[in-house]
């Protein structure tokens, strides 16, 4: 039977390709437990997944939750604001703490990157990176690649323009390496201010003009803009943004006969997506956030080692 | 077998009389339910409520959490604060996102009117209003019902008297709907300055003078005076509210000889009612918590449209 | 079969030491359950316990969330900010609403000392004080115990040193009832400023200097200092609280050979402890955290009055 090469995920880079070959095919399993009436299974009864979240997120840590409360497991969230933070405990004896608890998997959402990685220094738990500073989301790559290999049947050969922060973004990195994994190609478009210095080592075509990215694409994934960007002077005002950058019907028209939008939300409409691309027949936002819940669940599943009849009391 | 006229419960406006009854009469088998020493059935196994509260409330909230686990279901609470909705994300896209989540059931609770409706509009869920605006709270209307229904053995007849401020009060509009379905009378007692201009709409006996209106009363339900409305000119004072339209025992005298006192929570004893009234044998103020319990049991499990011989994974 | 003396844990004072064997035999059990993969029993199904903490606490509430979820028990944490306190309701008000959802079991942390045993008086629930002001923290105490037993075997005849803030610290009260019953000999240290007045009716031994009081003991039990003291005058500075009873590697030679250190946890290191002494093969911190999840499974068990073979729905 198939295993992952790693008891953890903290990213996309670097992970082979039988690996998220495996993830997107149990996926497809998961995808039609959650179709059920009974969208539920007993395979980690009396696992213990502890929701970590250093920033507040109320989308992926909902997704986790359901994904693990469906696969039966118990979990726990942990916001450390109002807690052991605040009385100036260090990261590392929180980790201890979690860890002398016996938790059988951390989830772990921080604003600094490489934490899910320091965790896997010293607790046993399996982890899953939720989003680590600017480094990696790769459970949003994923439910992104998976959307797409969806639509398309695969991912080897697509066109995928990636559109924003690219400078800041944890999810372009996810969707850079996973794609290019799998053998897409995959362009990086957005102001020259928000590209990071070291942008070549990625191995993306770049644009700054957007109409030339979209040309011949078959997917494009538009990056939420933080506006708090502009206050540091990275962009000169949201209309230029919108002006430049931002995703409309007319600029769809470059794209490939076939082509998706993808956003991993929550959107700014009327910033870098317009309200009637976010809404129109090409758009798969809302499926990104279902297959979201089944990709998780397959994280989950596989990280943990269980088979599907193992489970029960 | 019986079932409801609608999938949704957002307020009891228009809801047919055999509806009211099927509830109370499916509430009656769980208040024996949380009578027992194991209070949980399997009925609602593998389904997944959400308790999407924009407004806080910890007693609501938590009587539809055990509910829902009472019933084996598994729930979620979602408190948007800290969230997307920081993150300037629409109602409409929060909504899209738990939709395509799969979430089974929705109990919301929020500032503006209307919510729970526009849900119905862009979900698939069962969605239970838990308190809308100054709209509707439909299970507390329930519970109050039940109660007095338990005491009294009916409600056609009695003459249930609603004191407080009928102009903000969706706990008084759902009272006066239910009630007046299922043939009780219905007296509003207030300040004038917190009457509603169209209160002749909801077809009750009006006073401003509240021994007058216990005059005869069977049941008197003393809605809580946010003191936020003395500020914005509503009342005088709170000494002159307490001394006008306070519950107190002397007032008490006017009422039938099986009179009972009735209050939602949480109380502001000593203003609105006093702490011997709201103590006394007459008052079944800690029996409506018991039934708000059973009622909510009794709303989720006929609302999922489940029989209690299903459920299991 | 045995049985506690006592329905509620309010506090290890009075606590007879047939009681405090119980506990600690039954904890046994439960370490090896959670050492198991499937870390979960089904003697709790169907029980509703309730996490009342009016004081933030990540780590205590998530060790009894956890507790809880093992013994397979519904739990419900009830934060009351932004809920019916902000309200105005008495404490009276909210303790009967949690009486009347027919809860079983109350874990409760609050600021002020007595509440737990406030609630024994007006509610049926099971009662389990999680701190109360500086009065008592029984699970900590049992937890200490249980590190220390398991270490050396036996409680009795063991010289045990109590670091820290004496006067405000409700661990050290339920380290020294619990210990005093089993036979330990308590010696107390720390600033005279921080023993209280009444420090004589503990019946320890005192001590100022630290030197003196680890001379020939087998365990110290570091407490955290509280900085905030430090702004009410109640020691100089943080430095010279560090100098005069900071717990190093130095001062440990005075003591026995096969001596333990303890803390309960949040650490300030490198003010009440030094990093090196928190992380040395003498220091038990870690598995305190362990003993933590057992004793306190152990104590939901006990109180709730099931046997091992009961439970399911």
């Amino acid at each position: 039977m198939s295993v992952l090469s790693s008891r953890h995920l903290l990213g996309l880079e670097g992970v082979p390709k039988k690996d998220i070959e495996l993830i997107l095919d149990t996926t497809e399993t998961f995808s039609e437990v959650i179709e059920r009436t009974i969208k539920k299974v007993p395979t980690l009864r009396g696992l213990t997944v502890l929701n970590l979240f250093y920033e507040a997120s109320t989308r992926t840590r909902t997704s986790f939750e359901l994904a693990a409360k469906r696969l039966s497991a118990d979990i726990v969230n942990f916001s450390p604001s109002g807690s052991s933070v605040k009385k100036g405990e260090s990261l590392r004896d929180t980790v201890h703490t979690l860890e002398a608890n016996k938790i059988d998997m951390v989830v772990v959402r921080h604003s600094s990157s490489g934490v899910p990685y320091y965790l896997t220094q010293c607790m046993d738990a399996n982890i899953i990176n939720a989003g680590d500073g600017t480094h990696e989301h790769p459970t949003q790559g994923l439910l992104d690649m998976y959307t797409i290999k969806r639509k398309f049947g695969k991912l080897a050969g697509l066109r995928v323009v990636l559109v924003g922060d690219v400078k800041h973004s944890r999810v372009v990195r996810s969707n850079i390496w996973g794609l290019k994994t799998m053998g897409a190609s995959v362009a990086l478009c957005g102001p020259s201010t928000l590209l990071p210095y070291d942008v070549s080592r990625f191995g993306c075509d770049l644009y700054t003009n957007l109409d030339e990215a979209l040309e011949g694409a078959d997917v494009v994934n538009v990056m939420r803009i933080q506006l708090e960007r502009q206050q540091s002077g990275l962009f000169p005002s949201q209309r230029e943004y919108t002006a430049l950058w931002g995703v409309n019907k007319e600029r769809l028209k470059r794209m490939n006969k076939d082509y998706i939008v993808m956003h991993p939300g929550p959107m700014n409409r009327g910033v870098e997506i317009t309200s009637d691309v976010a809404d129109c027949e090409r758009s798969v936002i809302r499926e990104q956030v279902t297959n979201g819940q089944a990709v998780r669940m397959a994280v989950l599943y596989l990280l943990s080692g269980r088979r599907a009849d193992e489970g029960g009391e």
